[in-house]
């Protein structure tokens, strides 16, 4: 046996899986079938809400929507963040939907000539991240006679302890080295653009608090220090994010409340060179993830060399990472439940597979469930983000996965 | 620096990469844009040709399409083949485009009734995995009034070495244990299906010859086995393939000379039992891996901490087998070169990543190649099977990829 991750608190008590104030086979009905993706806009909203209370009050808050692109959920999230942080032009195109362009910015290492276009055309703020990036966006911009958004994306000389994905502190495709940013800053200023500032990732889904807490006093040290030898006030600075979500036993949410405070102290005694530049957060999966759940129905169940097998309608093809197959090296399990008796004892030891013909599709190995039957609904939680659009869903041929926001607000 | 695996045969001395007798570009032309997978059908023909000289000429050849389901490929391809295997209703549907239903076999732990339904009422014949599985299909086959063609998926109790997914030998999803094959055929005969044979898979990406041999030999002996205690003989005994290709550094293709030879002296010395039977391989990878080019152009150059990075423009979202994301612990380069400088020396050793922000999203790491220019495109081989259906092509919002059947026969 093998122990999975912590239910979010929106559904550890609930008896049968609610979302929405309703049953959970109330919404597989309504898309019609399993599997499913459902995401409760209220437990963004509430996690929105649980963060403007725990930042400093001029801090802006921005969505990474890599973490989960579906319409409905940008048009809803959108009022209720200062910005959309975009990774392509398809994402772009999403963001100009709900947001407008110059609260909307791109990062990527790899933006080609028709990406740059895109975003200044529409107006979008381009976070460069090297010089010949910088280059062929103000060509890009003269060629249009359009003054282009340039910010600078900085690849730190840190890291952000705990990292699940470190993005700072090494050699990186992501940035330009803290070294040649002032230097870069001066180009892009020089060259007619309208600077917007830097933007500063060390890293991603830490549970660690005092790293966070660390890594944004020294992400605002590091913007300080390029600002003096930059020689101008950028208007405004992405502090990144990083915050992570938990998804394995033993995992404990991050102390927003406490990053909050040192933020506000550090805000509180900033460095003259920073006075005038505003300041911003970005997340993206610490907003979205505990909001979504993966409901995938028991096809068949048999027994093979003494183990159970419980056999669902969608697995890797619609929520690879659930599987271990995304940036994990250690399999571990995902939260899990029996959709219909998350409260009832554990009586069997089973492992989750889905309908793939390959062994790497696996939902959750060897973990304690009530009796499961054909026919009933297995929830993976924590599926909010980097599932459904991190996920081959072609693969093998089966059906795309579908996808409901419910509570959706007015 | 690192190494990087065989360039296949085919492509090993070209000094400018052609695919089709034309240089890649024209391909790419040809396309509109990079990125690109462009499969050379000529390079699957020779490979079935190969196959065919060398396995014995009763022996059936099917392809399973999971390894690559372009429909121009399928339809290359079902003329040089005995079979086609699909995991899906999605891939049935494909397959029935380009194949008679008869010759279309449908294997996957989870099938559902909708599944079973589409093979039943198409004529395909259904692997069945379980008990309950076979209860299902012949519950349909009396709704429709149609008799069911059912194999039997074997688990076989032992697995085939050095295979990159192992698939026998152990507890497992797939399939019935040996232990219980013959009730299960006397329970399919019984409920008046068409009882069509085995299915017996024991592992796929092997690269080593004497094992495939031994396991063919296991794999008739265990149907010899399943016979005489079914009582009945199989119309057609599928041996499963599990050939692998190159990919990295120190691989060496199998000898399929050898694997032929053995198994037609096998087949000559058949136990009575088995006399009667057809017998078939099912093979994937194998026959259009090293078909498949992936072609990236280089949007950037970068460097940190030492490093050089090339930035190009895909990545894991058309090709996560090879930046090491799909099932491989330890991260190797694939076979990768500079597709217009492919016999140029060396002169700089660089970092290939693709253009998602995430640290995973790296095609080869530290890679000795001529100098590399933006612009230049970058050729990443062995990429025919298992890339752009087993991708997640919508993660960042990126366009999806191109692909592109050519030197297709007549």
């Amino acid at each position: 046996m093998k122990p999975h991750g912590p239910i979010p608190p929106e559904f550890a008590a609930d008896a049968v899986l609610t979302l929405g104030g309703q049953r959970f086979e109330r919404w597989i009905e309504a898309a019609g079938d399993t599997p499913l993706y459902v995401y409760d806009f209220a437990i963004v909203a509430a996690r929105l809400k649980a963060l403007r209370k725990a930042m400093p009050k001029a801090l802006d808050v921005h969505y990474a929507i890599k973490a989960n692109p579906l319409p409905e959920l940008l048009a809803a999230i959108a009022p209720l963040v200062d910005g959309l942080d975009v990774a392509s032009a398809g994402e772009l195109e999403r963001a100009r939907g709900v947001m407008a362009a110059d609260r909307i910015s791109f990062a990527g290492p790899g933006k080609r000539d028709n990406e740059l276009d895109a975003a200044i055309c529409a107006g979008a703020t381009i976070n460069v991240e090297s010089f010949s990036e910088a280059q062929r966006a103000l060509a890009v911009g003269r060629a249009r006679g359009i003054q282009p958004r340039l910010a600078v994306r900085v690849n730190p000389d840190f890291e952000l302890r705990g990292s699940g994905m470190k993005m700072g502190g090494r050699a990186s495709p992501f940035g330009v080295e803290a070294e040649h940013v002032p230097e870069l800053v001066r180009m892009i200023r020089a060259g007619g653009a309208d600077w917007r500032g830097f933007h500063i990732f060390a890293g991603s889904q830490s549970l660690d608090t005092q790293a966070i807490i660390d890594t944004q006093a020294a992400t605002l040290d590091l913007a300080a220090r390029l600002v003096k030898q930059a020689g101008a006030v950028p208007p405004l600075v992405n502090l990144g994010g990083g915050f992570g979500i938990p998804y394995f036993p033993g995992d404990l949410p991050v102390d927003v409340a406490a990053i909050g405070q040192a933020l506000a102290a550090r805000l509180r005694k900033l460095p003259k060179s920073l006075k005038g530049a505003r300041f911003a957060i970005e997340l993206g999966r610490w907003i979205v993830g505990e909001s979504g759940v993966y409901l995938a129905r028991v096809v068949d169940r048999k027994n093979s060399g003494g183990e159970t097998f419980v056999i669902v309608d969608g697995g890797l093809n619609h929520h690879l990472a659930a599987t271990g197959n995304f940036g994990t090296v250690v399999k571990r399990n995902y939260p899990v439940a029996l959709a219909h008796r998350m409260q009832d004892a554990g009586e069997e030891v089973v492992t989750v597979v889905g309908p793939l013909c390959t062994p790497l599709d696996r939902l959750a190995d060897r973990v304690l469930l009530p009796k499961v039957n054909v026919g009933d609904v297995i929830a993976i939680f924590a599926s909010g983000a980097y599932g459904a659009s991190a996920s081959p869903g072609a693969f093998l041929g089966h059906a795309p996965v579908r996808e409901m926001l419910v509570n959706i607000p007015g």
